[in-house]
């Protein structure tokens, strides 16, 4: 037997996990201070709950059968179960601001950056049209991204309705709408020229797609370009006019509106946006998008026959996490969590050092002791390799005085500390 | 389509979740104050490593395919997929005390409290074949069970070379030792009698069916019970040494010894246990084990070809959410976190209440606003609906006052602070 795990799923030890857990806190903090509430969904759903939702990322579905041989599937990601609880539970008070950190599973190829189990974390707000709810979201994705250090990012925004229209205006017919979209959203892996031929594979004339291309190539800052491509649409466009109001609330929300660029050519792969659709760029190393979301209108309909308002983001943890290494983001992070390891001198006061290690953790403090009886020697190579910052050394002479040394393990510095006052020294 | 989760699978919407964090960030406390540090491994391994380690519950496993068509299955329990990770790094600094919160998954027949999807929180020492190290593991336990306030409760305590030596002096061949276990684990659910029957239909002859029972009865002090078993077997039994060490230990570590019943009957299931075994049941009610575990010392050497000590346990924790459930544990548990709801009394003051909620953010105080442009009232049954319990209200003559009026919506008392000393007033 090979020893591994299947392909595009990985093992995280106490090392690498030590820095999931320092982004997924720090992300559940600001989620819990906005108000947001966990949600988890199983893993597994059946796979008719999956189906025709994504569009061409359908077929990175990972399928297979229930123990009656019902079609069952591993979940995709957090959206899509997301609007079944909805539907399932039409009555929750609104809006609900729900949050959501669990895996997901892709039957992707392997490659760099990508895997088949991967981590997401969600918010979405369910219940509301209105733009303060994008709004906020983006306000809580830029918040995220300067916790965790990130400096040079830009959030795109952009508007499904407002694509739609200028898709319209271009000429190209209803049916070909998505597969216009589809092309367009391909800019950053192909270029311009990439898109104009996508658009032409797609069955997209060329008059149309060079109306299509010249909207796109529009950039500056964003009252700048909503004025440019009202010339192009009716100024009256819903699209236009939920872009106006969703950069005047993130005015109101403090954020830097350095950080925000309105991006004609911002598409987000799947099917199911309605509206605004924003997502969050690196551009310094070039990284790509380390989140993606938008305005979800017509999803839950589909469940429930009746549509409810919905808008939210996935921030995407495992590019996050792979961005920060290759940026150096996690310099701060504590090798372990022990405060310090009771270390016996000899044989017969061990039982004295786990008496001691007990009283310790008694008092909230994370403690370690040696649970292989070895050598004063071994035990200070052992709490080194641990980079435990501190050791109560227990020995014979000390416990009559009713004391132990502390040892700073980094300056190698000793002192005796009375029994009595070390948890009071330690706190 | 039906609207549902697969079978045995659950959704947790927010109530359930704050319950089920509070357990999990209570236990995960516990493990890192003792120095554990956490493993994730993937939900789904290859089916070799799952394959032959389990005994009669590996019909339980969810076999299906990878992409390629390879054999995988999902994770039937967090301490195969350990041994598979330590024969993998065979060299992580010894003793390797990880904790594993993850969910796994068995093919159980629907019924009350048993799910196809569920959570396990474990622990395991890697590397030292001491009993200081089982006594850590079941003084953990203690501590869990104290913490989340059971109060009836035991530990059952047992080892399975002690049990070994009783089966083979009873007279049953070597062959059919496994065949005994099976039968004596069944005490629980069949009684004494069943264990009779369970021990004849698995072919061992009535004589040594009775030598067994006859041991099994034996119950009273561990000291008491160790003096009589002796007898039995040869006094320099492995399994009288152990256990001897064992209650030693526990003692030392503190943790009252009348929780701890050395109990001969205890098999635990799982074909991989080789040392001390033991198991916390809740006496009042009879709700079963919450937590399950033992020494595993022979399972890594199935990967790598070299042994390697190990012991842990499993918590059973959707049982232990059932159980508190039950018993009422549940009681302090807020239904938010959010501490404070600014609402605008008016449209033209809701630019305000937005900037004061980021206000309030940016001091790390969780604090909700309103999305959706309501009036007052409906802003205020919102907040009780959700138990909010501050309001801190925004209105156009307090506002040139610098003031806010801050509502304790429990008492309705009111009183009027400036905004200055908003966040002061709220940390």
């Amino acid at each position: 037997m090979k020893l591994q795990t299947p392909r595009g799923t990985r093992d995280f030890l106490p090392e690498e996990m030590a820095k999931r857990q320092y982004v997924f806190n720090t992300i559940r903090n600001i989620f819990e201070k906005y108000g947001y509430e966990e949600l988890q969904t199983p893993a597994i759903e059946y796979e008719d709950t999956l189906k025709g939702k994504y569009g061409e990322e359908e077929k990175l579905i990972w399928k297979f059968e229930d123990l009656g041989g019902r079609k069952v599937a591993l979940k995709f990601d957090l959206t899509v179960p997301l609007a079944r609880v909805m539907a399932m539970s039409p009555n929750i008070n609104k809006p609900f601001k729900r949050y959501q950190i669990q895996p997901a599973y892709r039957c992707e190829k392997p490659q760099r950056g990508r895997y088949r189990e991967f981590y997401q974390c969600d918010i979405d707000i369910i219940g509301t049209a209105g733009m303060a709810a994008d709004a906020e979201i983006i306000t809580i994705m830029v918040d995220i991204m300067d916790a965790l250090n990130f400096e040079e990012y830009v959030v795109r925004i952009n508007n499904r309705k407002l694509l739609d229209a200028i898709i319209e205006r271009a000429g190209v017919p209803a049916n070909k709408v998505i597969e216009a979209f589809r092309a367009i959203d391909k800019l950053d892996k192909l270029g311009i020229d990439g898109v104009r031929g996508e658009l032409k594979n797609r069955g997209i004339e060329k008059k149309a797609a060079d109306k299509i291309i010249e909207v796109i190539e529009i950039s500056g800052a964003a009252a700048d370009v909503l004025k440019k491509i009202e010339r192009m649409v009716p100024k009256e466009s819903e699209g236009i006019k939920e872009l106006r109001e969703l950069f005047l609330y993130l005015d109101q929300f403090g954020v830097n509106l350095k950080r925000c660029k309105l991006d004609l050519s911002l598409v987000r792969g799947l099917d199911y946006y309605t509206g605004p659709v924003y997502e969050t760029v690196v551009t310094k190393p070039k990284i790509g998008s380390l989140t993606g979301g938008g305005r979800w209108d017509k999803l839950i309909g589909k469940y429930s026959g009746r549509d409810m308002p919905a808008t939210g983001t996935t921030i995407g943890v495992e590019r996050i996490i792979d961005a920060m290494s290759e940026l150096g983001l996690f310099g701060k992070i504590e090798k372990t969590k022990v405060r310090v390891f009771v270390a016996a001198v000899s044989d017969d006061v061990r039982s004295d050092a786990i008496k001691m290690a007990q009283k310790l953790r008694a008092a909230d403090i994370a403690t370690d002791f040696d649970l292989m009886n070895r050598s004063l020697r071994k035990q200070f190579e052992y709490v080194n390799a641990k980079k435990i910052p501190l050791c109560a050394v227990v020995g014979p002479a000390e416990l009559k005085e009713k004391s132990v040394v502390l040892r700073d393990m980094k300056s190698g510095r000793e002192e005796k500390v009375k029994i009595a006052d070390l948890v009071k020294r330690l706190i």
